[in-house]
């Protein structure tokens, strides 16, 4: 059962419940405001479902509310910071708003970040970058959650990829994890007792198949494309790892909880260039062209990535966001 | 059939007929050698079998043997080049050494490429930018080949995307297109009367379909993860195309020919890393944790990106190259 929720009421409600958990004000409201947002634009799972979580890794002392993330070294448009183990989210804006401020002055600028956590909903930084007029390519390794393809076992991550691109008439903002479905959504499917439209994984006898429940049982995700995802994952990995000199999936699951991730922030300036004009209407002739073709099915449509986003985001913010009922007292409880 | 063609063979007679087709001397090797290295690799598909298609649009003027890449304009660790319908190969060869320059001088490198014609195998300037001790992301637009999801036409690209990673135990060269098979690779299915592993594209019903016959009939491709491949390669065009200012995919579309494509090449130099080795060594953990799991099936194993490429290559190297009888006749033919 859902129950109906403004973003007003869900920002106080939060910043509340972060207050009481040691978090500075300022810093209470910037994860309220986050967690909210995240629930706006309909991505529950990394928005409010993920609080009462996030609250544990706190008390449990896996998330450190006092710690801030600070650039260890930098080399021209490149720096590396250390997350301390601080909230994933802080961590992840205070990166973006890094890499942004690096692009403005270089023309491109990156950061990369380890030793910090979750960052949630990875589009917020996204949206966040372009918003500020740039580019953004960003990712992260998360613990092992699917088969690198020829494996039977888990034993590369999911690692979503961001990718933004700033755009007057409305952002483009793709975020994908290399899963062809989040097991958040697996497990939607499963409480409503259906079947995936597509194999989502693999079950005991390590076929494919489209059971959510059988995927769940196992935790073994399909990467997006098969060996393409799978090794697109490595590589994403590969690269997180490499600029933060910090842990891999591999060093991720030897912890007992998914922490001390690492992250990469790439920022570009578009605004660098005398163009705009010409730019923003090469990139219009593109959305327009897949959106006039016809549809595969009837009453399908072609969408650019992130304009669901926006459209889901405006409806929630008139009407309110759809919020588990259990999610929404515990939220209410912890808050006690 | 095939008929078994050494490197070496292959470098002395490509070199002779680009020379005879308006080709340098020097700008014929580099050709030659960039057609033989993809053959190497066993990618035959943007190496010898492409030659014959190469030395038409060489005849018919779309691609001009004289013209050459040059730098439009800078913005600090960012250029724009044109490639002035040159061959695409040396285009990008020029584009991927300007952006390992730019990376060895700045951290990071960008080159956008406009006007310019088919790199053949992305892989080949992954491959380059790694010997060159640099990190490269490279990708491309293509002529619509893929329906965006929920479309019915054929409205993106491909698109090909390349990360390549420097390593001294062996680089890591990520290469993949956007669509799950390659047209050619669906080609050599139907050429041995079998069916493909997984769907690859639509048959005349809008159905997905594992007959390579009836996905050749449409060229209808299917993206890697559906929605998520079709999201992920109209994000790789519309950023070609805005750092370019080039040519999107709907505009490639409009020509006779596909020509005047945009790319990107992106450097980064992990040489401003004061800590290589413990980098090499937290990738080694990653492969060596992929590669020490369990089976999926029995004589399956894990491979790294650009592992069996270069198990390709030094075979190829030692034993001669399988190649097409009818494409090698073909060119033999061309060049008396």
């Amino acid at each position: 059962m859902h129950t109906t929720i403004h973003s007003t009421e869900m920002q106080q409600v939060l910043t509340a419940l972060f207050r009481q958990h040691d978090f500075t004000d300022k810093k209470s409201q910037t994860l309220a405001e986050v967690h909210t947002e995240n629930t706006l634009y309909g991505v529950n799972s990394h928005g409010i479902d993920r609080v009462p979580k996030f609250i544990d890794y706190v008390r449990e002392g896996i998330v450190n509310p006092a710690a801030e993330a600070e650039c260890l070294s930098t080399f021209g448009s490149i720096e590396r910071w250390g997350g301390n183990s601080g909230p994933g989210v802080l961590n992840a804006i205070s990166c973006t708003d890094r890499a942004v401020q690096l692009a403005k002055t270089h023309g491109m600028g990156l950061v990369a970040l380890r030793h910090t956590n979750h960052w949630m909903r990875g589009g917020y930084y996204g949206w966040r970058a372009a918003r500020a007029g740039c580019i953004a390519i960003l990712f992260t390794n998360t613990q092992p959650n699917m088969p690198a393809w020829g494996g039977r076992e888990s034993r590369t991550g999911n690692n979503p990829l961001v990718i933004a691109i700033p755009r007057p008439a409305g952002h483009v903002v793709l975020d994908m994890a290399m899963s062809q479905y989040a097991f958040g959504k697996i497990n939607a499917y499963r409480l409503r007792g259906e079947q995936l439209p597509f194999p989502g994984g693999w079950d005991a006898a390590d076929e494919l198949t489209t059971d959510p429940e059988k995927i769940l049982a196992h935790e073994r995700g399909l990467p997006i494309g098969y060996w393409k995802g799978s090794a697109l994952s490595m590589v994403l990995d590969m690269l997180v790892t490499l600029l933060a000199a910090g842990n891999s999936t591999y060093r991720i699951g030897q912890l007992d909880h998914e922490t001390d991730i690492s992250q990469v922030f790439l920022c570009i300036s578009p605004e660098v260039f005398p163009d705009r004009a010409l730019q923003d209407q090469l990139l219009q002739e593109i959305i327009d062209y897949t959106h006039s073709g016809p549809a595969m099915r009837e009453g399908q449509r072609t969408y650019y990535p992130g304009e669901r986003s926006l459209e889901q985001r405006q409806h929630n913010l008139t009407h309110g966001m759809q919020v588990d009922e259990q999610v929404w007292s515990e939220v209410i409880r912890l808050l006690e």
